[in-house]
């Protein structure tokens, strides 16, 4: 019996991901590892969670409601803490325009159900979150790959993208994931205008929003819509649709995110979130508010001293020692530096080596291509590893990367 | 602007869900409900939670894994005692064939993305599971309504749907929700059969397997299957998926189910969960397998104890003060009491009659069924109230349907 045969259309097309079966290498403990997009687990605030749950026994009340079956919005305080905190002057949003998901992930989850019908055209970065191509590859849609430079999205390609027909657009604004750019304030606004001429829906995915080491991004594309449309006139013609999380912040296996949305496009989310699992769990969602209205902010703080140590270490050791024919970005947040190497160069037989003589793991940056391309990039996160252990990765690679291009170079 | 125009052709054939309404009316306190499928959150072992999280600070390293990114197939240890558990005489399992999922909800949003297309011809009991249809419509599938009696499916039905073609069957066995019928032994056996001969996928969903009050169930399709092919023969040609939970069992807000399945089609729905939402919160699995291996027995013979006295509670007053002219099963476990109203009266209106007048919720029977019917039945659960209230409401909700009855036979 072949279960192949049993598969719907759409499971058929599924693959395993590359970085799916580099999550696996990385449990090997002698690996120096720059691959997985995933915050310090020295940073995660245990005690606090710890005494969040003896503090509920003193809250009865609370204390079943946690555990038991609930509403498919959330948990109407932490919807009440994102809806206040995400306004701004120009957009007041309620409870009504939030729901609780199981991360950003689950958010990207139904939007794609709402919104993706077989062959429609979307368009996403080159490179983009490889989660987010994933999960929309499960509707088979058309994926329109939109090209980018130092400051992410380039407006031509945008545009052009947008004249053919486009409906969808999913972009991380902020320190995107794989690549690192951050898009300029007038890129924003500009966006925002074309999505609006014509009538394309913009997913923005905010994950990396709270983690800057320089200065705060630009408004987020959900605060230029809310400054160009007012108030009243978002809640009924809003396209830009946000999604936030805990993950980077917080914890990522509370599993708590949210989308923020006009409540006509919410109410159907809600409906699709509660086939899917019924809702998230309130006992995650309980904690998870606990502390975005506890140690947040300065937990926040705190987490961007870190990083940003780490961020400057590894672009310090790439400009010492990185061979001139390769070249890297210089993030202003988020986790991740982008490196490209020289052409004709392959990043998976450079990772094969990297493993084999270096233990260095990182992630080949062609998975994050819709539509192929970027064999020469690879994806560095600098988010786990201490100053001095990025320092000693970088020169280790460095060093592989200038004898493998030698190689190349000889062998022509 | 109208969102209707942008949703996919699959969201746009979503309603809204009766129970999914009357949650938001079970908040008011004054309101007997016996609406609600729903464990009481009473005998939530919240204590054990407090103690196991206390406990994490003594073992950093399963302290850090808890709220870190994780494997989308679920936390190991857990993947072990649901194989352990499962196992049987004829099928040994190993972890490969579990994934732990946000409740069994999301094993059947899984489930249904690996195996219905658009179309495809699926067979449910008449009444079932209204998540299940829920999870199911958001695929477009065609529901092919299988009869039911007091033991269950009907087998010349299920034959029948089986010989024109049905690729799927989703079946509760045990104290069916909402029918609260058991399927009898030899019926589970010829089930297995066809579906073998008919080369038909089995759902089998155990939600409630663990409450019976009298003694325990008959063997699951899956020991059958096993019995009948044995384990190597299982792990290639086995059609009987199963799905379980610890929402009845412990706490539904964990949000921790799994699903066993075959190696060829779990590794398929792993690719599928973690584009979903990447893994099921870790820290809620430890939770879950702590209490599994700690408590679970105890605390299920306890419960078994509290649901038996509300279940005999509820069937001895309907013996007692429903009128001659209704009807209503028995269980021998679970949640559920189904009730018959003499044809041609309607429990959705009986359902308003009850809100006003006695201040009573239940969820009319319409709702549980894939094809239209069932509008002069209803679900009684009696999970979540005492013996005492239990029958001051069957009295009430009794002279109710005396009244109403009455009434429809006057005007006739």
């Amino acid at each position: 019996m072949s279960w192949d045969k049993k598969f719907s259309t759409d499971a058929g097309a599924i693959k395993a991901s590359e970085i799916r079966e580099l999550l696996k290498i990385l449990s090997d403990p002698s690996i120096l590892s720059f691959a997985g997009g995933i915050p310090d687990p020295a940073y995660f605030p245990m005690a606090q969670v710890k005494d969040i749950i003896s503090g509920l026994e003193s809250r009865p009340d609370l204390n079943r409601q946690a555990m038991q079956y609930s509403l498919s919005e959330g948990y109407e305080p932490l919807r009440t803490w994102v809806s206040e905190t995400s306004s701004t002057a120009e957009i007041s949003l309620g409870i009504d325009n939030i729901l609780i998901t199981n991360g950003a992930q689950q958010s990207l989850t139904l939007l794609a159900a709402a919104l993706i019908d077989v062959d429609s055209p979307i368009a996403v970065a080159d490179p983009t979150y490889l989660g987010a191509l994933q999960v929309f590859g499960t509707r088979r849609p058309r994926f329109v790959s939109i090209e980018t430079d130092a400051d992410g999205l380039r407006m031509e390609s945008l545009e052009d993208a947008f004249k053919k027909g486009v409906k969808l657009l999913y972009t991380i604004p902020d320190f995107q994931n794989p690549g690192g750019m951050t898009i300029p304030e007038e890129r924003r606004q500009r966006i925002v205008e074309l999505a609006h001429r014509y009538d394309v829906v913009i997913l923005e995915d905010t994950a990396y929003r709270a983690l800057y080491y320089d200065r705060p991004p630009p408004p987020s594309l959900l605060e230029i819509e809310g400054r160009t449309l007012g108030t009243a006139q978002w809640h009924t013609k809003g396209l830009v649709i946000q999604l936030g999380t805990v993950s980077k912040t917080l914890m990522p296996a509370l599993r708590v995110g949210w989308t923020i949305a006009p409540q006509a496009l919410l109410d159907k989310l809600v409906l699709l979130k509660q086939a899917n699992d019924l809702h998230t769990s309130t006992f995650n969602q309980i904690i998870a508010h606990e502390l975005a209205t506890g140690i947040l902010t300065d937990h926040t703080i705190k987490l961007r001293e870190i990083y940003r140590k780490r961020r400057d270490a590894m672009t310090t050791a790439l400009r010492q020692h990185l061979p001139n024919s390769s070249r890297f970005s210089a993030p202003q947040g988020g986790m991740f530096v982008w490196l490209t190497l020289p052409a004709g160069m392959d990043a998976r037989n450079l990772l094969k080596s990297a493993l084999n003589e270096e233990k260095i793991a990182f992630v080949p940056g062609a998975a994050f291509y819709a539509n192929g391309g970027g064999e020469n990039t690879l994806r560095l996160s600098f988010s786990t590893c201490s100053p001095e252990t990025i320092d000693e990765g970088m020169k280790r690679l460095s060093a592989l990367i200038a004898r493998e291009y030698l190689a190349m170079i000889s062998s022509q």
